[in-house]
């Protein structure tokens, strides 16, 4: 192999074509192809020795690249697991251990008593995200609830970074479970855009970060939110058209030291000042005063953020500053990471296209990439599989449909035929790819039918279907 | 001395019980007031070296008191000279030496062959500020010439931190200037008022900042300047206004590290991270595009900088910028500093009353204040005066002529009749009382007229009377 490569790429490609070794079988090829596959799978994990000095290994990725986070700093943390905003890494196929990241961030588990009381005060089910875990940590949860049933106000916020035109699967999430909080609460929702965070993060230029805010913002609209009550904003737009928002930054800034932004973010001396402030302008939607024209000047509005755990940092600085700047601390609702195809080791990345589900591709691109990408808990061969059942821990294929499969039964038999080996991988990745596929499609039909003038209005800042 | 006392208030206090002696001796007081003013002179002088060590030179304030920077870093420079955007410190009673700091900012002097070349250019005469080397150093004022000459456009930017309600004699002076600029180029003008930076630098609220800038935007109409051409923001205010103008805040966000704002400004980790990244801020407005309703969005129209030499540190940063980013580099006029009445050795400051005449005094509190604390450099007694004669280049009175007498044979009379000893210390305050008076009292009038309209009307984000 002439092209450089890191560990953990050539880690993905030894995985993935074990994948291929795997499905050959069960489609029972030719013995010239299976060969063939095989062969190029020996001479990958040779590389990969060769690049780590440690055997392949199955669901177990190079343990040397200790991860290096954006400041050159190497950051070990407890059980292999890392998380930042920028880089999330685990030693472990399942995924990052959740339980133990809830005791390090301190937040709280959202246990069964919870999910009773959203579904009490709200007379609705809860939603399968909050059934199944995938929402599983919490800050003050309970105020909202309390809040709510008092019927005093609050607003959700939620987010993206702008990376590139074309998002993922797993960014859908935060989008899907926010929608569906609007939709019980009946609350006003903000959507920031952070365009001025991905040009100083990426080289790129200010337009294209702005322009992938746009891009974003169709696929955010697609998701069904209501213009009369939802206002999405691009940092670069809003900040110049809001002093309540600029004033909010800058006093967030005035309560925050780089000591308290190198301890929470690993910030550096060569990083640039733009990074080092920029935590407050992801902290300011947090406080009603950044939206005059939504809340009326009111400070005292308190919101709620749905968003994936590695975004907590932000948050418990915003919490820290709000009671010294006279402002209700938000709370949040935390949401696992979407595990990439490759596995649950890693988040996913948008810069490369197979280790997710793009929201553009396909019905073939989706089917070819969960064949052949889609990490397996599966055993190597029919017989294997069916005399020692697949592991729907580590299984991506079925992990995906936790997040996607809505009914609960169909998930419950899917986990115990696939468990027993009476389910074989070729037949459970059928199952998923007929899951997305649908999704998919119904979301392109919708992306379609949002027009400039429908993006325009939803980012015009205005007052929403509230009074205050 | 009961109350708390830093060796150089108490300074301070030797060097104006000093010149109360010295009124009263040439006053021809009675014995028994002088004795008891000398009693006093003496108990303090005591007290100075009680808590210095030293004992009170005249003209010499106390040297243990290396001045310390905002962020506790003790910085001594070459000749005893200390010059950041926050301190100005010198241990000689002449004031900075220019000539050093030019060598060590690497500016340029304004020689008279510069001023030459700008009275050719314009057909005017030269501003006395530039006769009189109060604007003493430049950086590529040859370009905005030569742009002028073949009528490309340029524009002025100035600014003021808006630490207090009310402003100083001082504080008028890049004001002053800045006026005859543009009366005399015809150019657009934009005032940046940093209230953002003071709410970040004081301890006073956001209201507070915002409230000081309008009430400062008063004093700076009543200077005269052409509504139709020029543009007064507020930092809070304008940041929300628009755009382009925080999109080019974050542009110099991104190519400025820690590292280099350490260097420049001399942050620390412990450090707000507003502080650190407020310099973008002061160095946007140079940049044509953060004003796109004035330049219609063109990015290339060059801007001319009047400024105290204290701010340098802000535009060497943003010249450093400029070419990365694709704008052109700002060019520059710097001032030398208005000598507080107690002498030259520290820049005014608002917080301390009696160490300026401020735009408010009556004429009686002007009187009072330059007989009291005008340091002097004439001699004790009336007959040491005539036999030796006085040092302009230490009194503040003469000093204070030279930027506000602008008949320049007068002037010329008083420097040579002062250091003859011909004209007495008291004799020299008068000329100085009944220059300040009228100057005081018109810009009182000026601004009794400028009303909230006018404010309202200069403050607002326009197109001026220039098309771009």
């Amino acid at each position: 192999m002439s092209s450089p490569t890191t560990p953990m790429e050539l880690y993905g490609k030894v995985a993935a074509q074990g994948n291929t070794v795997r499905l050959l079988k069960s489609n029972k090829a030719t013995e010239e192809e299976i060969n063939a596959a095989v062969k190029e799978l020996l001479a990958l994990k040779l590389d990969y020795k060769t690049l780590t000095g440690q055997e392949y290994k199955v669901g177990i990725p190079p343990t040397n690249s200790t991860p290096v986070n954006n400041n050159g700093l190497a950051v070990e943390e407890d059980g292999g697991d890392y998380v930042d905003p920028w880089t999330v890494q685990t030693s472990s196929a399942k995924g990052v251990d959740y339980d133990k990241l809830i005791v390090r961030f301190g937040s709280n588990k959202i246990d069964q008593d919870l999910i009773n009381q959203i579904e009490h005060v709200t007379g609705q089910k809860a939603h399968h995200f909050l059934r199944r875990g995938i929402f599983f940590s919490h800050r003050d949860m309970h105020q909202i609830l309390d809040a709510f049933k008092t019927k005093k106000s609050f607003y959700l916020y939620t987010g993206r970074g702008p990376s590139s035109e074309s998002m993922h699967m797993g960014h859908l999430i935060p989008f899907i479970f926010t929608k569906w909080l609007q939709d019980v609460f009946d609350v006003p929702l903000v959507i920031q855009l952070t365009d001025d965070e991905k040009y100083l993060w990426k080289d790129i230029t200010l337009e294209q970060a702005y322009k992938y805010a746009v891009e974003n913002t169709k696929d955010i609209i697609a998701c069904g939110f209501d213009v009369n009550k939802t206002f999405i904003f691009s940092d670069l737009d809003y900040m110049g058209q809001s002093p309540g928002f600029y004033q909010n930054v800058v006093k967030i800034q005035k309560h925050v030291t780089f000591n308290q932004v190198k301890g929470i973010f690993g910030f550096g001396d060569s990083d640039c000042i733009g990074k080092i402030s920029f935590p407050a302008i992801q902290a300011a939607p947090s406080f009603s005063t950044s939206f005059p024209q939504i809340f009326n000047g009111r400070k005292d509005i308190q919101c709620l953020i749905p968003c994936a755990i590695d975004q907590d940092p932000y948050f418990r600085m915003t919490r820290d500053v709000a009671p010294r700047i006279g402002y209700p601390k938000p709370a949040l609702l935390h949401s696992v990471f979407f595990p990439a195809l490759q596995g649950a080791q890693t988040k996913m990345s948008a810069s490369d296209t197979n280790s997710s589900i793009f929201l553009t591709d396909t019905p073939k691109q989706i089917k070819t990439k969960v064949n052949k990408h889609a990490f397996s808990g599966g055993k190597d061969t029919i017989e294997e599989h069916q005399q020692f059942g697949g592991n729907c821990d580590v299984d991506v294929s079925y992990m995906y449909l936790t997040f996607f499969l809505e009914d609960d039964e169909k998930l419950e038999k899917i986990k115990q035929d696939y468990s027993s080996g009476k389910l074989l991988t070729g037949e459970l990745k059928k199952i998923l790819i007929e899951t997305l596929q649908p999704i998919i499609a119904a979301h392109q039909i919708q992306r379609k039918q949002v027009t400039d003038e429908m993006v325009k209005q939803f980012m015009t800042p205005r007052k929403l279907a509230f009074d205050f």
